[in-house]
């Protein structure tokens, strides 16, 4: 998007597919003097169900930041059933990374960051290890060091929820952080915590893909990014993407060509979460244009 | 498209930017009883050009097929000042091909077109050679051979020309044709004509891509369809695809890794062009969904 | 290769890891006049094995076709423990496909056939099912229908493997072939019968992985060519290829977009196969050059 | 390679194609009871020209260092008219970096630099822009700045070599360095400049390839790693890769999406160069295994 543009509200609903929405809600929209600048719909016909993501300038909208919401709900969301967010642009996201000893997706995340390429504000990274501290210190970022044993994990998590609070913390990315989350933990941020696994999900779940990779003879692996629910490995995929491998490549080979593609799959997936370009649906996802 | 819909009405169209234009066709849809099955639009603002691509239901649908051009052009398209085409899905569009000495392409269309998949009929094949002619013969496809001599070029483009009316022929596709058509050939079939380049374009414009690619040293080769325009390789750009090649590929396995790329890249071009999903604007193309 | 090589003989070794084989065998070559056309080899070293191809002219060798065999095994297989296998290139497998219903990784392979990119001869094709008959006896092909039913399946193939048998049939080729060879079956063709199965493996095994994948959600589908053993979709990877896909593919488009993956990778892997590439070695395969 | 490895010595050749060659060279290191653990070989039968590049562990090896040279020249490289190059492994190679305002390739390179994946030294960054030089001074590194303008140009290029001189360096890494080198100053590193350009190459040779990609309607951009010599954007490719894009995508979108291609393209052909993967022959690369 240009500089020039003002700033912008961005809805995003799904609801039970019907007649005339996209002329509802883009009426809705004009008839308040908005301008829309960005407009993806689709339409899962085998669940009969309809999916939107609009967004238009503030300038010049005849109605105010806290008329919308309400405004939305009676004309249109109430009436059409509809699951629906809204967020503005000029609000900055505010996340937490979580990581323990591999940097190359921490380093990914944290250039993008300062390049202003992620717009999002990162007050801190939490790890159960103090590899990447100085990393991290290196970027002018707080690290806080929770170390997490099978006995101290429940007290521990409590903490990292208390800090998240604290720092008004919106969403979690999991840069290779080699901790699983407590169901209780995951609660607490619904469709708020990505991961990036290590292997061509549903292939190879849990721990050490690349070994399980080799082993099976594969000649292509991958990464994917998702949304963290309380089964292993098994939330709504974001994104996902794949590399070539030849009998070559031995374990250790495997590793650093995944690492490319772990760090390219977990930052396109955290940048289309920070532009509310997600969506989820019966652990799956619509990924907006 | 499960076979319980309805034949469809399919609306494409492009327009200078401006508030609305969703909702109002949509409802002008809408109010005649459509049922939208497939809706996809684009804004391209620099250059403040709208682009839109709707398809609904005919059954219920309260506007008799011979009433919706005219009544849509004096609703929306002329005061929108609109580009539009307007199709009706059980119209099989009459496809001609043309061919030289190579079969790939050829046979990955023949093959779709047998089982259904490419929906289109397909009444003849011309060629300036005869080499394919016994595998055209096996599809029970008629084959018309048209040498072509830098002498008889003029004089043979009309007989081709004279043949494609007789057979009331939609579009054209060139499958490894290696003839160059004259301008006057091509303004017959405006954004109907789809070739195969062999090579990514604009790299490597011309004869011999794969040599030239040879040559150059390149580490990915590809392959592009586009729509023939009067420049040699210039036309817009459908679809394009590539494959990773290495030190050890000679031109020749450059030419045979390159069929695989080009007979793909050539049959999912001609199948939007026939899902009507195409759409050109100055020299370019929108690909709906 | 040019066409103006003479035959050439192919040998695949695999053997313990131990210095100076690579020496040992170009130098057997030489001394006996064979010059080198291609010469590919890799190490193992978790395993500590040694894999290698090597492809010599026979014009000038000094050793005749039925010296070769006993002359390599006392000199250099036997003290070196190696597992080889020698072929020459004038000899064309002859590859019996089986297919069922879907025609896309049939014609893909006898378009190839056809035009001489794919060297073998295919004296027949065996099918559980009619629908594919026309398109067989299109290309001149002897069509043999052998239904099975869980009562038939036993007897059914025996008669299949008389029928190899009777063709001398070389290695055969599962064109999308929905019945599970049982293990007696497969035992007789160790290494030489060829599946594709419609997913990226080990995701996905068994039967309907499309509706699975779509069921999960993922963003990219593939396909597996594999060698097939007594484990369902277990057997040695030989080629694998994915295409990206979006929410607003359903079933039917994957399983669209999925028929140009399955074909290629099928085709790419019989290529390897045929042109000796392809070593397997516990369950896993080393494709050369 | 596992760390329990000694070092090793790579030799890299090229040579007129003749018999005998790997014997010859694989002997010699057995002869001295070199034990090898990476052999890729090549043979350009159009050109006639052979390559090989072989590693082999010191230890044990019967040859001191400063013998190998002398000993191979002698034995091999001499009778066999070879090019040729030796290195050890347990050097470092002394890197410059060359950046200007964009920190994407200069942050992937500097990260894999800092988490030992990039075996190199990094004296020093040197940029004709200040931009970048908090962000070089974060990773410790020496940051010189030394503009350039038309007039400077000769004066300042002295100045650079002088200060790489001084510094010892083997080889530059032109990481979105947004000035063309001298054709002096490039023969001062042959086959040593490693640039990266932001197109698919040869197609948007020179400025601003993203809008020109955009311009044309390309469906895929890419990017090019590649030796600079004295024709722009003409020397040998060492790496390319590609990412496939829509209408939807404006020329910032390019811009972004193209980003992640040129950092991993490369910092891939930075490693390739570190690792002595690559070989210079008639303006195009082997790339060894």
């Amino acid at each position: 998007m240009s500089k020039n543009h003002s700033e912008t509200a961005i809805l995003r609903i799904h609801c039970p597919d019907q007649r005339g929405i996209v002329a509802r809600v883009t009426d809705f929209i004009h008839r308040n003097n908005g301008n829309i600048v960005a407009l993806d719909q689709h339409t899962d016909r085998n669940e009969e169900r309809f999916f939107m993501r609009v967004e238009w300038e503030l300038q010049n909208f005849e109605l105010a930041r806290d008329q919308i919401q309400p405004a939305f709900e009676f004309a249109i969301a109430n009436p059409c059933k509809m699951t629906w967010k809204l967020h503005f642009s000029d609000y900055t996201p505010r996340m937490a990374l979580f990581v323990s000893k591999m940097s190359h997706c921490l380093y990914d995340i944290l250039a993008r960051y300062q390049s202003g390429e992620m717009k999002v504000e990162i007050p801190l990274v939490i790890s159960n290890h103090r590899d990447l501290e100085e990393v991290v210190n290196k970027f002018g970022i707080k690290f806080i060091h929770i170390p997490i044993t099978a006995a101290t994990k429940q007290e521990q998590e409590q903490k990292e929820l208390e800090i998240l609070r604290e720092h008004q913390i919106d969403f979690i990315v999991l840069a290779r952080y080699m901790q699983i989350l407590s169901q209780s933990f995951v609660d607490n941020y619904p469709e708020r915590v990505i991961n990036i696994h290590h292997s061509f999900l549903p292939a190879f779940v849990g721990a050490k893909p690349y070994h399980a990779a080799h082993a099976r003879g594969v000649k292509i692996i991958g990464a994917t990014s998702h949304y963290v629910t309380t089964d292993l490995d098994a939330g709504p995929i974001i994104d996902q993407d794949v590399a070539r491998i030849t009998h070559h490549d031995n374990v250790e080979k495997l590793i650093q060509k995944g690492r490319d593609v772990e760090k390219i799959v977990l930052s396109r997936a955290v940048m289309a979460h920070v532009d509310r370009k997600t969506l989820v649906y019966k652990n799956k996802t619509v990924i907006f244009q």
